[in-house]
């Protein structure tokens, strides 16, 4: 196991260090300056490109807003599959890193992963900085609407929207992992470092016109960069806070512990799908209608296709229909296709969605097998199918122009940059302040302990009839 | 019973042959050829053109979203209405459902709908076949762009995942109505045929141009063609079906059976008329400023109105203000504004819910009385308010050029066939692997026995305070 | 208290008698007609025209639906904070209210609140009357289109549903205030006054062009005109209503009565932030693009700064880390940041939510201690914080041109005006037909007494394992 690690750490390290030096350093071609308007009231004059401009900058802020209500869905998926007695923890916890995560955001990460300005370490790294406070500070307003960092279809505060609702939810995959035995305040003095630091660390590796973007690397909205982030991120930390007390026996069987209410977990899947239509749909950066409405359709086939792989594949192996997989399948299909959806074929979309369902049935029970104990199961979702979308690009990409290599030794990157930068800080965080809760704690729940009330109190049932 | 089953065939096959050849057979107006752009990268230059189908297409996307959530609101609708000890059940067909509709909708069902080719029977049926695995599969991608088989103001791909979301909800109605004691396995093979095969060729006699459309059939946006569909095949399904074990005693008398979960099922009433307002509004088929609010505001005074009816109604019949009987006035108002709701006024659209919303109510009882067991009432909602709102249309249109007469024979002849091929399909699986759970996995709840496992386990109440 | 109300009242009624005749009646200025267009046929073929209207207009419909969605939150967060015997009680009235809300909007709301004529009482009240039925009713289409009393960018249509979803927003605040012991009958009565005739009444002071828009009072989305308005309405009710049976001992204690599911409440809380997308976003009243995309980054800003705000606070004050607390916090800061979303910078918003979520802990304290009993905290988070936000556009507001004084006694005007129109109005409820259940109907819970059902019937539930 820790030889594994190490000599993909070594690897990748070794990748890291080098791919800049060994790829030519060529400038991307900087894109054609913003129009010469001289304000805002001349743009809206110029009708044509306007009225583009207005459609393209709506579509990503009601993405934004369909990536918000992926929280939402994250919530009651983590919370359903969880037991009853840690379930106000948990929606504390995911309240929490929403806010959290849109105001580190704002404070540091935005500028961090899209340097505006120079590189810290070039293309590895760049120091953040807050976002302008408004509309008129510091620039001309009409460059500031067409951004400070690119002549992209929208404003700058449609991107910042956009991107600081991908950021948050990076940081939410972990909330579950973690579920039910954490410390609430170690996991989020964890998580803000997570959203602020290192995801837009490996976010301005691609996105942020990075090494791995210099590379030819393609991640199109995040099969590596928000949930594989977010997967070996929640790995590093179950290793190192172990399995919940009663899991795992002395005499190695391991029992399962289901959670408090299959409509909760299934409301949130839903909501996901429905969210992802907005986190695909939205990181076409326009609303051009080839590119939206081709990725709405690859990414239902794969998030169908792997809903139904996991059915039929844990109904043969589990002797089953078991909904809990189902439910794991559709979320596999969706994170599988995030990496490819704007490049590969209807056939291939449905191709990567069977694989990703069929690789997360087999990864949960590997990572039961191990005694990692992820009662959502957020590592094999996005972490091992974020891997496996990242790499389908090499394989199914239509376009002809991504390197399977390449889409290997990337996602390889910055799995393992998360993966190593949580375990180094949140074994920082156990020595400074313990990462788990005392025995008694654990068993009582924590919703009393640690908040005091219970998930349903005033709730009485009645006798079946 | 049986008399006016098989007189109303009659009439029906009658009219289903004669139609085409009594009406002449004029080709419908071929639309203008798509503008001859020679790639995609030209169309977008052409900035008023370009800007104008982006609009539209992305409305046709988003709608395409909203209609999905509508999924979630049937899977929390239906497992709310219904008892706890069958909630994992349901929600796994809801699961099942919208994946395999998307994937046999593309595999056959969209071709089949909208022919791109010749017909097979013609005006009346059609093959069906995958639809294009990419952009430039076998065609010009512009081409492709203004779609195979029209040249509508958005992409093919577009057209496809909203009519695809379309497809999957008429089979989710019949599973509130079987919800409780039908196998899953036989349900699962019985949906799949309904959404592959039944639905595309009632579908295409309207929409895809066939015979209905020829006569001048009106049905905006499904009223008869998505849920007098679902309502019918629903309807044959539970006659073979028989009720549940202990709702009707054996003196006569009929016992109710509530749900388990009112707010789950209040979730769903919500959400499904969140949803409606794509099913309707990206109906249009534009982002047509009158046609789409318009369209909105018809849709929620129908639904409203079908609300208020009902519950009012209830009200005085039952002499207790009855919150199941809300909701399904809201979804009859919804239902029956679908058929109509862009030619008719708003006048129109109020006087359509309020009957709607009463309907509702007397074929909920009527059914009960009859001993046509259906848990959650999709027979009334969706099969009767989908045959008033179809033949409302004829009554409140405002264009003026709707015939009541083709009105009634057209719906008639939609819910007779769904009928028809769902006692036929439903028998011929009866007969081959049983359609119905045994007495005492029924007893015990299909979760425990179908699943293995409870939808709330480890769920514990506290004492009332 | 009395002393201050009266006083306030009067300084009020003085301020709203005189404001009208102290400012000059300057007519504002008529906006430009519309375009010269002999019918929407020839509108649709200036395409730059026609495209900038449609994308404005689609973006005013999707932000009526998003405002919609608020309603199912407010269902789900008010069900989720009070005991389980009284949810179906609770998710009727919420039901009732949007029914009901939409259609004496559509009858006499809408035109009383922007009156397309004449005044009855000049700048203060206008008489009311439906909407026209249909798009040729009276008037030339286009003319209809771009409305009858103003030239906006988007129909009369998509105009009137959007401020409908608004108008029953201000109700529904009041139903968790009240929630627990107001008779079905009464509070239906109420709110139908309140929606049909109060909320139009302030709403044309400012939105309709009365007497605070010409002393430049600016209320952008509805701190006051819509939460002040619903707060103050609840304040009124609850003081008439008096506290729940068991809340406050006789000797002088105050016991809490914790909802009966915090998860429910949570789903309502995410619900209403993606809904003030559409309610803060939408009033922009065009897809502008600065203006919308700003209007999404301060509203998200500032409700997750009130949502860390009554975080922290709630933990240091309450020893405990508070998830209704940190849930008001959120909405707090989205209700303080209504008022000034387009018009403040981003580190405004940050103040204004981050002191929303600090003023919602002490106030819901306050009114606790003054036996105020409130089970959600509307009268907190919606009127004060209303209050707030109002008062803080004075403060906060970078364009320069807003009156502290005039934010000031304009929202005390229209709280004060909420405030006593309920007073009376539900006082002569209470003295004709009472407003408050039976000590036993409320110790048994309204749903078995009012309703003959439970929320949760058929619930049972396992034993923990």
């Amino acid at each position: 196991m820790k030889r594994i690690f190490f000599g993909l750490l070594a690897i990748t390290l070794a990748l890291t260090c080098l791919s800049p030096a060994l790829v030519a350093q060529e400038a991307a071609e900087e894109a054609s300056p913003p129009p010469p308007y001289e304000n805002y009231e001349q743009f809206t004059e110029d009708k044509p490109k306007y009225t583009e401009f207005m459609v393209n900058n709506l579509w990503i802020v009601i993405a934004a807003a369909l990536v918000f209500i992926m929280h939402l869905g994250f919530s009651t998926l983590e919370s359903g599959l969880t037991r009853q007695k840690n379930s106000v923890n948990i929606l504390f916890k995911n309240v929490f890193i929403i806010c959290a995560g849109i105001l580190t955001y704002a404070l540091w990460g935005f500028n961090s992963m899209y340097p505006p300005g120079d590189w810290l370490i070039s293309n590895v790294f760049a120091l953040g900085s807050p976002i302008p406070s408004s509309l008129a500070e510091g620039t001309e307003q009409a460059q500031n609407l067409t951004s400070d960092y690119s002549t992209g279809p929208f404003t700058y505060w449609a991107d910042f929207i956009f991107q600081a609702m991908f950021a948050a939810t990076a940081a939410t995959i972990v909330s579950g992992a973690v579920a039910e035995r954490v410390k609430l305040s170690s996991f989020m003095v964890f998580v803000v470092l997570l959203v602020t630091i290192a995801y837009p660390i490996t976010g301005s590796w691609k996105w942020g016109m990075g090494w791995l973007h210099d590379d030819g690397f393609y991640d199109f909205a995040g099969s590596s960069l928000v949930h594989g982030v977010g997967g070996f991120a929640a790995l590093a930390c179950v290793m190192i806070l172990g399995p919940r007390r009663g899991k795992y026996a002395s005499d190695g069987r391991m029992r399962p512990i289901p959670g408090h209410s299959l409509p909760l977990a299934t409301v949130g899947v839903f909501l996901l799908w429905f969210g992802w239509f907005g986190f695909n749909g939205g990181s076409v950066l326009s609303a051009d209608p080839a590119g939206v409405s081709m990725v709405f359709v690859t990414t239902s086939i794969a998030a169908a296709a792997g809903g139904l792989a996991a059915m039929f594949l844990s109904w043969g192996v589990l002797k089953k229909p078991d909904l809990s997989m189902a439910l794991n399948g559709v979320l596999a299909g969706l994170v599988g296709i995030t990496a490819g959806a704007d490049t590969v074929s209807v056939m291939g979309s449905f191709l990567i969605g069977l694989v990703a369902g069929a690789i997360v049935i087999f990864s949960i029970i590997f990572f039961d097998r191990i005694r990692i104990d992820d009662p959502v199961g957020a590592i094999s979702v996005h972490g091992v199918c974020g891997i496996w979308g990242t790499i389908a690009v090499g394989i199914f990409d239509i376009a002809g122009d991504k390197s399977l290599l390449v889409q290997i030794y990337g996602t390889l990157a910055i799995c393992l940059f998360a993966f190593l930068f949580s375990l180094a800080v949140f074994s920082i965080i156990k020595a400074v302040m313990g990462v788990r809760v005392s025995d008694e704690e654990e068993f009582k729940g924590l919703d009393i302990t640690e908040h005091g009330i219970e998930a349903y109190p005033n709730f009485q049932t009645v006798s079946e009839t």
